[in-house]
């Protein structure tokens, strides 16, 4: 009996998988240091490589996996099976990585954003479970979101859908790396802080920031700016305010479209706490409509870094019901 | 045999109706010069009055009429047929208005938002025929939206999904009816245009609307703005701009959470034409992620003032598949 399914994760720096059955147990689990960020030859036998040592490892064979589900950061199209583009590398621009990856492994693949898998996983499994309309947010190195509709991934037109980190939240705002200014990304996300803390030790302010880097303004991470913040640094403290403040328009925004019942908020950022999550929850009442406030639950991942993998795997039975 | 079905239409100064057929037909239609700025009483009076005439006026009887779906600005709960909130009249809140409508009309009602209904009736008989993942935008007195997925209204959690024009487009930007910041129809409709053109007489800028409008500002509407523009008024073509291209913010918004196939723009100010289109166009296409350009085909409506009528009657169908 076909019972279990593959999910592969890849992330922008490494490839989390695992093998589960229905009821989302995991019979085996793995990670491998590689991710989006490297060429699309690497991930591939990374993906094939993690697949084979789950199935030796727990003796469960090709005939008993009814498929391997593969979430990757950047856009996908969905039912091409195609990655359009992701991270800086141009050899990832329409690649056909479903049908590679299907060859390789002889094993139904399906292939989509890691997004909305994880939404899919937290749906499932997690946080989102029991919800109908149901939007999960990574607040994370980027900003991205998947949308769960009438119990549904609901991916768009193009495949495309829940790309909340690109809406323009200011239009006087920081340039974003798509070259837009005032994304939501250029002010909700790691790279954000880091740049809000660069420039905040760059214009010489009083910062613990300074000493916490080793005077090395390249070398602050959101840990960084959390620790000095924890230490009752006003520049630390503001930077994650604002982070907090803008992802909270960004929900205000996702509430006032989507009317979502249930909001999942994952991603590593979120471990710091209520210094960012506080100033969120405030900036998403204060710019809703007042007919919506407490439309929508706003709940904490459940599933954290297991989400996308969860997701990816068990979209499989969605597509074989 | 049940065949026509009647839609009401209730905007702010009129209730628009008509009786129409399966395939869209008009056997008869009407105007009545009251609308959800006045007392509920009021409105419910002109609703059956209209639906009345509508019926005499063609010999059609009650047993010929499947149902009357109503459609009024504001907030609504479709499910239970209650207007939430709605223009600044205290006794609109929470009102039972399809119970009341359903007694006295001896008729199956239905009711949901304006836009809503507006969005149906461009994807069954207009401009987003064919289409399935659709919204339909209102650029008018106010900014509103109604959201096809799948080819099924989507009305979200609480209905009251599409509440695009209280995103936040700039936090620093002129205060909103709602008390908020710089919502997007704090620039995009036309209560934003007037006050914009208020504001420029006030602080006694040179420009043709000053004269236009008789030297009383509160007398400026669209209309003045766009005469003046017409005759190169280069603040009121600056008015048109700022507007224009807010509502093309809006739309990159809606492109990047929701990446629709069809976008159906209507509303009074579209007429306005290509001053204030063009801006909204290039905003559009400046402020979506390049992956995403051309990935919805943006049209203006094809029903115009019937969309609300007519999809209004059409979800009766629907209810009745």
């Amino acid at each position: 009996m076909k019972d279990c399914v593959v999910g592969i994760d890849i992330g922008g720096t490494k490839l989390a998988a695992g093998l589960f059955d229905r009821q989302g147990n995991f019979v085996a689990r793995g990670k491998l240091p590689t991710g989006s960020d490297c060429h699309p030859d690497q991930v591939i036998e990374a993906a094939v490589q993690i697949t084979r040592s789950l199935l030796q490892e727990t003796g469960i064979g090709r005939e008993q996996v009814e498929g391997v589900g593969v979430g990757i950061a950047g856009h996908v199209n969905h039912e091409q099976g195609i990655v359009l583009t992701n991270s800086n590398l141009p050899e990832w621009d329409y690649h056909p990585l479903r049908e590679i990856l299907e060859k390789r492994l002889a094993l139904p693949v399906i292939l989509d954003n890691d997004a909305n898998f994880a939404a899919w996983g937290e749906f499932r499994f997690g946080a989102g479970r029991g919800s109908r309309h149901m939007c999960y947010l990574t607040f994370s190195t980027g900003c991205g979101m998947g949308i769960v509709i009438d119990g549904k991934l609901y991916r768009g037109a193009t495949g495309t859908a829940g790309e909340i980190g690109h809406t323009v939240v200011n239009p006087d705002g920081p340039l974003c790396s798509c070259g837009k200014r005032g994304c939501l990304m250029s002010y909700a996300c790691g790279l954000a802080l880091d740049r809000m803390a660069r420039d905040s030790i760059g214009c010489s302010e009083e910062t613990l920031l300074r000493s916490l880097c080793g005077d090395c303004p390249e070398h602050v991470r959101a840990e960084t700016i959390a620790e000095a913040a924890r230490q009752g640094d006003p520049v630390a403290l503001r930077i994650l305010t604002t982070a907090g403040h803008y992802f909270g328009i960004g929900l205000s925004t996702v509430v006032q479209v989507l009317n979502p019942d249930t909001i999942v908020i994952g991603g590593g950022l979120t471990h710091i706490g209520p210094m960012l999550l506080d100033p969120c929850i405030r900036a998403l009442n204060d710019n809703i409509h007042p007919v919506l406030r407490d439309s929508a639950r706003v709940v904490l991942s459940e599933l954290w870094n297991d989400a996308g993998v969860m997701g990816a795997g068990a979209w499989i039975w969605e597509r074989n019901p």
